[in-house]
């Protein structure tokens, strides 16, 4: 490497907050362009109120695959966002990481056409997977980066416990996505649904109210850190 | 819910502004995409003046459709906005919340779309309310979430009088729609004029002055709380 | 009106940041959706070069449009910001003036391809003048709404100067479109280059340096205000 | 140049914030419109896994494409990005060569679908590479222009480094794409090729790893300046 490169690399890519501007600039419009795929139905032949309601109910597959990319971008926005959270710095190497994320955000429109498309391929389901994959794994790479250059604004014991639940939680869950994936071959839409009931999982728990003892815990805590 | 999960529903959906940046990416979107449903009238048979005025004016429902899409998103737009002007904390639940409202956002061309091509049908008017009816619902969580939780940063006293403005204001707006929507037993169309009042309603409130009384509340109040 | 909804109206509209962050992701995209209209010319008899280059050459019009819309785009995104920069405070109806303006910019590109179809049409002139003529107003009317209530964060002197500024600006502009549009009564094509030339004054002036007087005033004066 | 323009030339475009929002903005669509031309290969004929596969491999080259103009747009993002961090005041100069870098940002993808089009023509390189180096000259104006006017906020040795370090980077970055663009005229597929190793040793640069001693020279300056 050159001189000139090294420089360059070391000035390039410091301003953190517009890495978080452009993630959530991608998110959203990936988020927003999702409903383009839903088509009115129109057929001359509907001309009674049971009529339309057939005619929507049959909507509901791709509404359900609708919900489900919803899901997902929603589930990563938000383990993007809660890493960020943690990052004070940032670097040309940071830069870079966020933005192949990024490049997995926009490709999961793709992957999810494609297994709406061939949903009883084992090969479609793959792709998905894999994308899904890819997301977790840059986090993934994108924490332990943070994590071993220091470029994260908590106390020494505190990082500790966010290392943890961060690790684990991507650990846990492309775990469940495998396991999920490996079903296609056994049944493709059982591969399906599984995935489906691991995004649900995420999506419902929120419903559940945080036990008393946690809620405290979160009130005495600092809200910038914890 | 094992522990690990506990500790992520803990550090996750902290990053309040990212919440606020993510909203305002899909309003912007949603609004701007509105627009690409207008469609040029493209006809070898328009050759006058008179023939092209001809065809502009039997663009006029398709651009009143747009303004109402337009004036949904602005007042949901400027409710959402409301409530982060008073929110100074957040966390998973917050943020999924606003999540799930942004997903009611992205559906509303769609519900639109539907109810433009199927006019005269009591199902896309209760779809089309539904989607409203949502929001609203979203808003109304949102705020008895962040008053409970006591995610706001202003003095009690404020608190109460803030509350019941924004509470009063959505139960009083979505009963409106409501019984806009019911008149779709008697006419279809007679109920979507009357859900275009309501938000004409809205659209003309600005153009009245406040008056002087009021505005010397404004003008003496703290900006950055009331 | 209510009780409730004075109230309302008192507490709605005040995040001016979020003002700013909506407006600029409109004009984000439509800027970006401007050269979606720009299509690759596909002929199976395009073989050589130079049938490749006249096969360019015919998108001439088409690239001269895009030109023409993003510079408008850029001159209101300007004229906004630079109001925006002396803003300090706002409230619903500034809100709503704001919301009202950007419906004026999503409604340009639609107003441009109406005038690309039908240019040499009285009409589409009249249409696409009164797209930019609405810009405009909605600009006067936002400044000179925040110049009597006084929501700009400048002395009393500098204000002046500004708000003379800003309105020359703004008068002396439409004024000459208004004069360009009504060459149409003449020759519509003479109408739309003299709309051009309007725009390329604009575009063209960043090119000749500032005397180094100005120079001057720009670096005395502080940076925040003026 | 009458008074009042240059009063209002004086207080245009010096809300530096919304340049860099504005950036993002149009970088975010970008990025995430360029999967948009992925298109899902639906065949009848496709009824085996093998099939699939095979179809799947048919769009190598597209998401080849993909990739490339992702790079792209990545690489100006980051030095974008890289010259604001460094840039704290702005005019109305600044804010409308920021424009002008905008607009080729938004004809990328137009000059990329050109040569997808017709990669054995040397006019589309031609034409692909004129927008890769207005890029580059509109970044480098950019940067003489602040350089210049002193609109930096660092101190008088560092800015002499950085400033050494962002013009070797685009002196030496634009030289190359201009060799690799003129192999066209030995092979067009061959420069296409150069092109594309070029924008890979950005990509992959990033995967090895910093020396010890780089890291600490980072580690130990100032993260807000260097």
């Amino acid at each position: 490497m050159s001189d000139y490169k090294k420089t360059y690399n070391q000035i390039a890519g410091q301003r953190l907050h517009r890495i978080e501007a452009i993630s959530n600039g991608v998110f959203a419009i990936s988020i927003t362009l999702l409903v383009r795929d839903l088509k009115v139905p129109v057929s001359p032949e509907i001309s009674t109120e049971v009529g339309l309601v057939n005619a929507f109910v049959s909507l509901v597959p791709q509404l359900l695959s609708y919900f489900l990319s919803f899901m997902t971008l929603g589930i990563f926005w938000t383990a993007h966002t809660t890493q960020f959270h943690y990052i004070n710095k940032s670097d040309r190497h940071l830069n870079w990481i966020s933005l192949f994320f990024l490049m997995f955000v926009t490709l999961l429109p793709f992957t999810t056409a494609f297994l709406s498309e061939y949903i009883n391929f084992k090969f479609a389901i793959g792709l998905y997977w894999l994308n899904i994959v890819a997301l977790g794994m840059m986090l993934f790479i994108q924490w332990r980066y943070v994590y071993r250059h220091n470029y994260l604004g908590i106390a020494d014991d505190e990082k500790k416990i966010v290392n943890k639940a961060i690790k684990q939680r991507l650990i846990v869950s492309h775990t469940l996505y495998t396991i999920g994936a490996l079903f296609c071959f056994i049944n493709t839409y059982l591969s399906v649904l599984i995935m489906i009931l691991i995004q649900l999982n995420f999506a419902l728990a929120i419903f559940f109210k945080p036990s008393k003892r946690e809620d405290k815990i979160i009130s005495n805590s600092d809200s910038t850190l914890l």
